[in-house]
């Protein structure tokens, strides 16, 4: 604390990101994908002109928000680019969340939505998730003051993914404020609601590079919805950083878009290893959460969570616990390769025998 | 305008940063370096290991803070680092001047400023600078509330730059609020106050990698002040993004601080090309204000700014121009290299012949 801070600095409660070991570790805490990045990503590196470096990127990312575009069957101007979606997610409070009325989000999902409200003074109204661990649409569409919704979906740390018809009722319910859906881990089996963005001016959908793609380092997030949402997000971007996206990162995130053919093989390999893992937890007495992301959630009926991370780290594997009253004894387990699974199958048996 | 918008933001005037034409053209409108950034610059990119983007970043970015803080002479923890210095100084105002009391700023300076204030909703109390272009440290020093002072040296777009001996005197004045100087542009001859924050808890100094380093296209930026200012911006970063820099702009970063002979070779380049420029404008009749930065601020009694700056953009050659009234007669010019100094002359004997 500081005489010198402004006053609402002293009262943020920072997110907390997992963490990032300097030890060799099996790194299953963080959502990382566990496979690299397209071949094409090595190749813009090494090629990359750096005398290029000396000037100031093109402030409106023109050529990632084209290849993004392209990607998602939109035009550019329905796109909008930022440090990753951390960022984008940032803005889009600012842009669409402050208003007299309270934010709708799910009392379980990315914790770094109170933080961002916090830091916003945004009041939140959060939904308990169904018996079944499933954000509760019925109850986020059912207010009509004009505050905002935003959930992840597939939800973080559950996994659980609704249906694009699902998501659709929702948006024909709620049409006077922004829909915000998180969609960073949509690749792992999830449908994507981006389709719908043409039909439902209010919906905004947010995505990353950071899982599907491999880029977590790089920083690479996005933002698809209405010209009228995204020239929101500019005005805010506009008004805090003109060039969020640096050069490399620009050309980077291109390559990596397009090697369909190195992203299709890698989500498939993180879909058939989370069914085996699943499996393979369940044989072990854990109940695992369905998943559509590139995590599960899992607990065990006679170890607590905080134990089975705890004897897991000291067999050198790390993954997220979350202690929280709801959460507290799970385990979040990111889903690497199936050699990294393997090793956290067999300590498992070892900490559960 | 949208319905969707919060209201706030409906009330923004974003920054307009200077134009990065895609056409080949002589630029020297946005104070880029002439040359080209460090060659262990190239190297690291080269010998990247991409696999490594997989994972992400250290969100504490140790390894490059502990550089500055090397660079600096200061420890990693007076240090923070940020996605460019416009998103270090956007933190910087929400960490410590969202007060009641307003914030004192020369009324010309970085045309940022008033954006950030606009979008934090801080007062500013503008200053106009001395009648010699200089900015007035007296006015700024000269209120007792509890804001907080910002101005950059040297300044924009003027050049001037005040000496460390009247920043430690404003600083012993002004204890009580943060004293935010942002110095983009002190490598190319000022005085950085960095040698003062131990002695000044409440100097809060911010830099770029962007200008003396060559490395606009990063995006990196840092500030250095007092371990009790550097926590609050890390207090807003991390209810922000936790993960500003990345991977690439972390390794890229160090390389170009360890070159200290490139760094030097190239500062000396462009102050002596300044120099000679200066005394090439004033030989064809310009007024030119007496710069320590990589651009100088300059007026013609008989040619209007805007008439300048078309005739000069006719010719292939792009610089700045204000449209405000006090600095609408002028032209700010970046340093480029001799040869584009020598297109520029050449151009401007023609346009004034």
């Amino acid at each position: 604390m500081s005489q010198y801070w402004s006053p609402a600095v002293r009262e943020l409660t920072p997110y907390v990101p997992g963490e990032q070991p300097r030890e060799q570790l099996v790194k299953l805490n963080t959502n990382e994908n566990p496979y690299p990045p397209a071949p094409g990503v090595g190749e813009a590196l090494r090629h990359y002109a750096t005398d290029h470096l000396r000037l100031y990127p093109d402030p409106t990312s023109a050529d990632l928000r084209e290849a993004l575009a392209e990607n998602f069957q939109v035009t550019s101007s329905q796109v909008f680019v930022g440090n990753g979606s951390d960022e984008v997610l940032a803005f889009a409070f600012q842009a669409f969340f402050c208003h007299q009325a309270p934010l709708d989000v799910p009392a379980i999902t990315y914790s770094f939505y109170p933080v961002y409200a916090n830091l916003y003074r945004i009041e939140l109204r959060k939904h308990p998730l169904t018996a079944n661990w499933e954000v509760d649409i019925e109850a986020l569409a059912a207010n009509t003051e004009r505050g905002g919704v935003i959930f992840a979906n597939p939800n973080a740390p559950t996994g659980h993914a609704h249906s694009l018809e699902t998501i659709e009722a929702l948006l024909k319910r709620v049409t006077d404020r922004v829909v915000l859906i998180d969609e960073a881990y949509v690749d792992f089996g999830a449908e994507s609601a981006v389709t719908l963005i043409n039909r439902y001016p209010n919906l905004l959908v947010t995505g990353t590079f950071s899982k599907s793609r491999s880029l977590a380092g790089l920083r690479l997030g996005y933002a698809v919805g209405s010209e009228e949402l995204i020239d929101g997000l500019e005005r805010v971007k506009d008004s805090f950083n003109s060039f969020p996206v640096d050069s490399l990162a620009s050309v980077v995130g291109i390559a990596a878009l397009k090697d369909t053919e190195h992203f299709e093989a890698c989500r498939e390999y993180v879909i058939t290893t989370r069914e085996r893992t699943r499996q393979r937890l369940e044989a072990l007495g854990f109940e695992v959460l369905p998943s559509k992301a590139n995590f599960v959630l899992a607990q065990h009926p006679s170890f607590a969570g905080a134990q089975l991370y705890a004897g897991l780290r000291e067999r050198g594997i790390l993954v997220r616990h979350f202690n929280t009253p709801e959460l507290n004894n799970f385990l979040r387990i990111t889903i690497g390769t199936d050699d990294e699974m393997d090793s956290l199958i067999e300590a498992l048996q070892t900490i559960c025998a």
